[in-house]
């Protein structure tokens, strides 16, 4: 995943796509704010909201599953433009610490993209933390690149 | 995971313990409706819900991650009692098929219940069909018993 | 998986497959035996061996992930042919409890058979235990039809 | 993971723990060389050997698990010490690419070392290249402070 390959979508570009095609995760009451973006990754934001605590006041589990899916998602676009058919076909989590009642960033980093999949990690920390929260690891189905 | 032995929340407890604890997660408004409870196991609905769907109109991965989430959680309490201390720890998901536009069913099983870890599988089919749309397993850590 | 369908390779036929294109894993001094096959399944007993234990005497955690791995490959050889270029490209292990000093038993069983890729489970007892030791998925690579 | 903290083993140390409680899998014929450690993880080699190939003349899957299994250990060996209750609980492995007919490297890395659990990942190369060929994550059990 070299650096020196620009990202095929910036995050302009990204953003658009994902309030078209995916509005109902990314609306401007999401709180989730694509950070920036580059040929192999991409980092997310998400605002602390009250809606998704759980007891504790932390954020949930699900919260943080579901943002891990959208960073590793901005960095399979970014790698391979704005194809809507990447579909999810596996996901890992380990929810390594409690969050802090702050927002959470999520930098997914790609480890492969090959012709059919795509496979990467995505590490999610509480907003000034070093320690990471939780770490994932998800692999997506790529279109053929016939189908682009 | 023996029939014989009673869950320790039946339907009705559990849905008091998690209307009150889990508020943010099963509400009225969720869609969730826990359908069976016995010891070492759940089986959960999600209705429907134009706000839950992806392109192509068929409910979202973080949807399914978060219906999983719920169904072994009740599995676990409905084994360990209502005890507000269980975290999930891991959670891994894979997506086997797209779902239907209906509603989702979740059916969650212990494979093992230690003094420290719950560990458990979930299958979410598509109402009125056969063949899985994603299989889950998942670990909990669970409070020692003297906490309880 | 229907039952209805029968196994596209037999036990010998799969044995003789395995035996030719995969003698580093199953050979007569493995203890790998194939003990029955059906389509969207398999049965691979480990016989109990010296060298295979850890500290404590029982069967170490790599020999539990070598022994999935080849009772789900028997399971995807079985239901698509004798395809050499078949591959694992995902392997997730739950160990649950220790074995005992005693044979493993695997079985392997497909969740999905499809264009690209095969994904099931694998539960692995102790002879004459019910509670598994073991629990796994994987997902496999399968070739394209045009290519078998 | 500081890396001001030295590790509670050094290579020779662990090597001898090693030899001594797990002769299994780390004997002077495994091909298993322990590189580098430190607090929080650690380098491990698996030397190329003929009997460890699968078609193609590549390391197998099977290698790669019990490799990174290794790895892991060693990491959780040198954050806690000498201490031979540690337990794999799960595992998960991605496999990227084929690996080249080389040694392997294996560099194990703690996201978390908690009182009762550690968790890792571990990413595989081929010996001279800098893509992985697999990763890894996984969860050991350790004992309570007061058990070590």
């Amino acid at each position: 995943m070299s650096d020196a390959i620009p990202p095929k979508l910036d995050i302009e570009a990204l953003g658009r796509f994902l309030s078209a095609e995916f509005s109902q995760a990314y609306h401007p009451g999401s709180g989730l704010v694509i950070e920036e973006v580059w040929h192999g990754g991409a980092r997310v934001r998400q605002r602390f909201r009250d809606d998704l605590i759980r007891p504790g006041g932390t954020m949930s589990g699900p919260t943080m599953m579901a943002l891990a899916d959208f960073a590793m998602y901005c960095a399979v676009l970014a790698a391979i433009g704005p194809v809507p058919l990447a579909v999810t076909i596996s996901f890992s989590i380990n929810f390594l610490r409690r969050p802090a009642q702050r927002d959470l960033l999520a930098e997914a980093r790609l480890f492969k993209l090959g012709k059919r999949l795509a496979v990467g990690e995505v590490t999610i920390r509480s907003e000034g933390d070093e320690e990471p929260v939780a770490h994932v690891t998800a692999t997506y189905s790529v279109p053929p690149r016939e189908l682009r």
